[in-house]
């Protein structure tokens, strides 16, 4: 049970806190935008001097080949473990902007809700934590255990300056167990534990035909036409039925286990409902034979980002374009690698050039997929103080994202990682109007205050994970 | 053979008549862009001035629910023939710009090649035209026979105006033939006369799925992806063997005969030489069983001009977009009538809608195609005028490319349509680095005036159509 001392200090700065996470919602991190590069800068730098200054850990802004990772830690508890903490500050493009009914980074409160890009993915959670820290450091003088905190600016496009970093400093990374707070809830209500992330490959396949757009009164039944060749590719990469034409794939895939699947049946009704009232889709769809929860985290996907190619202006233009392009992604289940993945696109989109185009996949970032068993002290200690707070038991769910540092953490550190989740299916993560619950936002730094005491003290009450 | 005195007059006004085109193509009457709606109209502005001004011609500006028709006529040779000449001052959109080695309105000449965009389609061969015009008024002191004279501003998206003009003022246009110069030629110094054109209809395929980008971490695998919709549809539209496939459109054609199908095989192999040098390809495609030629001219043709979907910016966004376009055409041969082309596609796009996303066919600009008898005065006239000036035989060549209004004016005014094409398949008509070669801009003027005089004066020397 958290200490009142503690609920009590969260109460009493619960504007504060609500005041500083919109100062850092509010600078435009856009990572995957090269003219957005100072304002990411902005924000790690404003993340260092909060954490340095208002919670007193030491911190380092490390510079990479890309965007600055934050560092801070507190190694005072000795002789207690160490938590790895890690969030992200960077977030993804606002476009479709016509969409947002507040300026993505102006945020909004409105009722419970605080809204712009970020909130929920990933600066409100990740800020959580930080509060946590702060609110135990100055309620009790200290942190029960020691912690390192690490936030990268590049999630949104596959952290490949932080993977490096983890690769090169195994030992100032070690640790007994790391936190991501980057995760779903199951429902709202429901406290969540994800103990399952889909991989991730992205990457783009280019179509050229003519060395110059064609005219089609000219062209029309002679010359190969690129967008129709990537039609032709994509159609045959991803059938009607959901299933994705590689050879090899499937038999990569983990068998997931009966016991497994009936969790995935149990809770696919209500996934369901959570999906489609987060969408507006009438129906969902897949491949058949699934139940949608294992098909949205337990199957590989195939999914086409973008497309573009020849004229789309105003009015037409009867044109053969010279090439197209299409921005495309896998999620992957344990066991797919990353790299194994990619080669069977190559071959297949080489084995599916038509006369006249030449086709190319150009590589994006990647990560594997990542399971963490649900038996370990730090999962007994979250799992408590979701609990705790919630009043009901924690569901252990398999994510369908892509968090591309766990699997890289999970390999290096060999240690649990521990994703307690406080977003929800409407927070419109990635989508304009993104949100964050603002009770989730309290309820995260309460969990992560319980966590790291529960961790120390090793009180786990006897707790064990309920899937 | 036509007179020395009007050989003279157009070369001693050859550097003006050049001087006098650049003026009119540095004026960007692109009609698809909305912002292009002043200088279209400007284009239309000069050229009433310049017809009334300099050739003599009685002339009206007519407006239209859309860019407005230049109008003039000359009709002082009572008892002779009238002839409607057609011709367009807009012109295409000039995208991508970065592949331009000029400025696209600013007309450079380099060697035998005058460079901007429309110098060949169709300001150039149209203002050939008022030349010929201007050369037999100002050297003969009026025309051999009667002229009527109306330019469009909408040829390059679908001509609505003027279809809707002609429909409603047929006795104003009434003429003995229609002369046209907005086709291209066989190969270079090879006198072309064209009798088929291809009909098209354009059209737009938007999918739709859920109300906003979702994210693919979240929804993929459950949510119907409206970009690989769109890219099944098309797939099935078109296959691999370059078939269309629509129930019932291949039964509509018009048998081609066995005569016409040995000169398709004739022209082939130099057409496919001229098609590869003319675009970098190294191979070309289409249909099997048919010659390059009856694939490029005589039969149906589907393309996509333009796709856009999702997030296509720098970087990546895993989203799963809400929806995405195709910009589509066909063209059509005799007897493929638009509006029952249309109703093909709508019906197979509704039958090819995946669960989940809805599909929208919205329909664009058409025009039926057209063929035109080989046997007539006004078609021994342009062969006779085209064969003094080119010394060979003319060939006669079906289009692949459409000219809305040919199809409109042969219906309304049941008289033959002459198309004499000075267009080379080099000149990059609809694409960066439009030229004209100026020797043809010559010829055009050269042509249009012996035409003019072979037919007033019946003089045709027997010649007769070689195909």
């Amino acid at each position: 049970m958290l200490d009142e001392h503690i609920r009590g200090y969260i109460s009493a700065n619960a504007q504060r806190f609500l005041d500083e996470l919109k100062e850092l919602i509010a600078i435009p991190s856009i990572s995957a935008l090269p003219e957005h590069a100072a304002d990411v800068r902005r924000a790690a730098e404003w993340l260092t001097a909060h954490i340095q200054e208002r919670i007193g850990l030491r911190t380092t802004l490390i510079e990479t080949s890309g965007h600055p990772l934050v560092y801070g830690e507190w190694l005072g508890a000795s002789g207690k473990p160490t938590v790895l903490i890690y969030g992200h500050y960077d977030v993804q493009p606002v476009d479709p902007i016509a969409l947002w009914r507040t300026p993505p980074f102006e945020p909004t409160v409105a009722g419970d809700y605080l809204y712009g890009r970020g909130a929920v993915d990933d600066k409100g959670p990740a800020f959580a934590i930080l509060k946590a820290l702060e609110t135990l450091c100055t309620v009790e003088g200290g942190l029960p255990l020691n912690v390192k905190v690490v936030m990268e600016g590049e999630e949104e496009l596959g952290g490949p300056s932080i993977a490096a970093y983890v690769q090169a400093n195994p030992r100032q990374l070690a640790a007994d167990c790391v936190l991501i707070l980057d995760t779903g809830m199951a429902a709202r209500g429901v406290p969540t534990i994800t103990y399952g992330l889909r991989g991730i490959i992205t990457f783009e396949i280019a179509a050229r035909g003519a060395a110059h757009d064609l005219h089609s009164g000219l062209y029309g039944g002679v010359a190969p036409n690129p967008i129709q060749a990537l039609c032709w590719v994509l159609a045959d990469l991803k059938g009607r039925d959901g299933r994705i034409n590689l050879p090899g794939l499937y038999e990569m895939l983990r068998p997931v286990g009966n016991d497994e699947r009936q969790i995935f049946q149990a809770q696919s009704a209500e996934q369901e409902q959570r999906l489609q009232a987060g969408s507006g889709l009438r129906e969902l769809v897949g491949e058949p034979g699934y139940t949608s929860v294992e098909r949205g985290t337990a199957r590989p996907t195939f999914e086409v980002h973008g497309i573009r190619g020849g004229f789309t202006g105003e009015g037409s233009k009867t044109v053969i374009p010279a090439e197209a392009t299409a921005k495309c992604s896998m999620r992957l289940v344990a066991d797919q690698p990353q790299h194994a993945v990619l080669e069977l696109v190559r071959q297949r989109v080489a084995a599916l050039a038509p006369p006249g185009v030449t086709l190319e996949v150009i590589e994006g970032h990647g990560s594997d997929p990542v399971t963490v068993p649900l038996d370990s002290p730090a999962m007994r200690a979250a799992a408590a103080a979701l609990e705790d707070e919630f009043a009901r038991p924690v569901a252990f769910i398999r994510s369908g994202g892509s968090i591309g540092i766990a699997a890289e953490l999970y390999t290096v550190l060999q240690q649990p990682i521990v994703m307690m989740g406080f977003c929800l299916a409407e927070d419109n993560m990635h989508a304009p109007n993104e949100q964050i619950y603002l009770p989730n936002f309290y309820a995260a730094i309460r969990s992560v205050a319980g966590f790291l005491k529960n961790l120390a003290r090793e009180l786990i009450r006897g707790a064990t994970p309920k899937t």
